[in-house]
């Protein structure tokens, strides 16, 4: 299978897609939301649901028997159950636009916005503290913004911005992450993914990230910390020693419980898909999970992934398709090993979220 | 988490499991039938079928919602969808034993016998030579044998036994593996995976074993070429570009569909499980295979696992619950990586497979 990232090695590179985040930080707050906005008139979706605790909306109108084909954005959120709200902000925006699923009438239609939530509550001091519709606005016009051009060249913030913010992984700190390739036919296939779980990012054998072997250099560009292409290194015993002392203090002393957490995401695609194919794209997608972080999928996860197809290709042969889903796999890897490696560390009135790369520096060394 | 294996480190440590395989090869053959034989009065089941192209039956009697619990055992067998007539074979038999579901007469009883079939079709150059009940009938009765004690010491024959026969992975041989392990309260988690894949149990970029890093050291003893204990070693850039060709090459020459595979498997413990809680250790098993292959889980796979559960301890709490799903994960890679261990190299008038460790002897180097 092809290596190659797309030019921004983002979501961006399916063509018409907007990510936008929005976020608050501090005075008890550490939380925010992800809005994907799809094209105008919308972009065929499905759902694979895989953890066991998911929070969700919108995902059994995604299902192929049902009439629904296309969604106008995808919602990720923090703030758990409570974050669903952000998509209520997101509709309302959206049906301001004209855009949904038309019923008739001038302007009357229902914009269709599925949405997945992650665990952050509490984490920033205050449990009240998470997203409300206001952070579903916001973060819609944070994509619209940046669609139009006007935060300058289009590239989607890493680490912890939007649902990024709240996110923690094995008691390091998580956050969003973005990656892309595309197959010999010309075929994109992108993913957006905000880390956050129970189980961790690293083997504890050896303190690197389980998910590293599968990136690719340009996976590292954009991180600031990297010299171009070179991969992370294997941590010094005496990190990984510190480190282990340091989850084991960060169990004892957390007054937020770390055994809730969710990973959700999206993969795009702009081959023509239909909703079972779409669903199929997430279920590959989950896949790729598996590989970044170890145990995923658990009973504390709710861990759910979108796809989604732009459909401006044409429909993918058996054999494209095959491609399709194993670069699913590969960038949604790939996408949270650049979410761990984004984060920064934090620390709150209810604890301290260390990134990956302040426990494990050498890491990063030349 | 523990990375205790148990006595076996098979799925035999779970008490009351039985284990047996039947294969035929040459002339035309190259094919096999496993057989997991549950206690007298059943196991608990679930399952999570997860690949593109599944052959199975007895699954829908395993949804939650149904009636049935327990299955008398589990099938595992080549010959494609032909190979679920091996259940036929170990229903009739099981029925002559008095054991199944009853329905409430002397002897008047039901056998439940789910099973999952996997691609072999071909291979060992007649495509119609493929399992019959006749297969499921001789795995069941080396099962009954071996736990007899007939055949000495009980171990669980691993490589290119039975189901395993006829199987390859990414142009290498596959084969049968098995692997357990204990959680600190004493439950145990075993998987028996067949491995046949689409996929490639080698990352390309290096030549190890994907699955090689979940490995403990028990999982290297009873495959003859290990010093005790030590690892995989990484292949030499000889040995990996002579494998690319060879792929190559094989990918040229081959006369049966590569293009067809299914990895298939049962997980099981001797925790009490309800069937929903058997089917996401199935689910969790899933995870472990995407360590161990990639990709898995394609349009061409049909990759299916069974969850069962002997209940012969208590009810899991949450958190002895959420180490069975991590250590489900790592059992299965464990067996996976086993298995390709284990495997020998075949030729017949259909092609060559070659093992792994013929591809790259220098893995098992001192």
């Amino acid at each position: 299978m092809e290596r190659t990232a797309g030019p921004t090695n983002s979501l961006l590179d399916v063509p018409g897609l907007a990510v936008g985040h929005h976020q608050r930080v501090g005075d008890g707050w550490l939380t925010g939301t992800t809005v994907v906005r799809c094209p105008a008139d919308g972009a065929v979706a499905g759902a694979d649901v895989r953890g066991g605790a998911p929070g969700t909306r919108e995902t059994d109108l995604l299902d192929p028997r049902n009439l629904v084909e296309r969604a106008h954005a995808v919602v990720l959120s923090g703030g758990s159950a409570f974050g669903l709200a952000a998509a209520d902000g997101v509709m309302r925006a959206l049906y301001a636009d004209g855009r949904g699923f038309p019923m008739g009438g001038p302007g009357e239609v229902v914009p269709i916005v599925p949405a997945a939530v992650c665990f952050d509550l509490g984490r920033g001091g205050d449990f009240g503290a998470f997203p409300d519709a206001g952070f579903g606005v916001a973060a819609l016009g944070a994509a619209v913004e940046a669609a139009a051009g006007s935060t300058g060249e289009q590239e989607v913030p890493l680490g912890n911005v939007g649902a990024g913010t709240g996110t923690q992984v094995g008691g390091l700190r998580g956050g969003v992450g973005t990656a892309s390739g595309v197959l010999a036919d010309g075929t994109t296939v992108a993913a957006l993914v905000v880390v956050n779980a129970v189980g961790s990012a690293v083997d504890v054998a050896t303190g690197e990230l389980w998910g590293a072997r599968h990136l690719v250099p340009e996976d590292l560009t954009g991180l600031g910390q990297w010299p171009d292409g070179r991969w992370p290194q294997r941590p010094t015993a005496e990190e990984l020693q510190a480190a282990r002392a340091a989850a084991e203090e960060a169990n004892a002393t957390s007054r937020v419980p770390r055994s809730l957490a969710t990973t959700i995401g999206v993969v795009a695609t702009d081959a023509a898909l239909d909703p079972a194919q779409c669903a199929r794209l997430a279920t590959s997608g989950h896949d790729g999970m598996a590989r970044a972080v170890n145990p995923i999928h658990t009973m504390f996860d709710g861990d759910s992934l979108f796809g989604i197809a732009t459909c401006d290709r044409g429909r993918p042969d058996p054999e494209v398709f095959h491609g399709m889903l194993h670069l699913s796999g590969e960038v949604v890897t790939r996408a949270m090993v650049r979410a761990v490696l984004a984060a920064g560390t934090v620390t709150t009135p209810a604890g301290t979220w260390r990134s990956y790369l302040d426990a494990f520096p050498s890491a990063a060394r030349p």
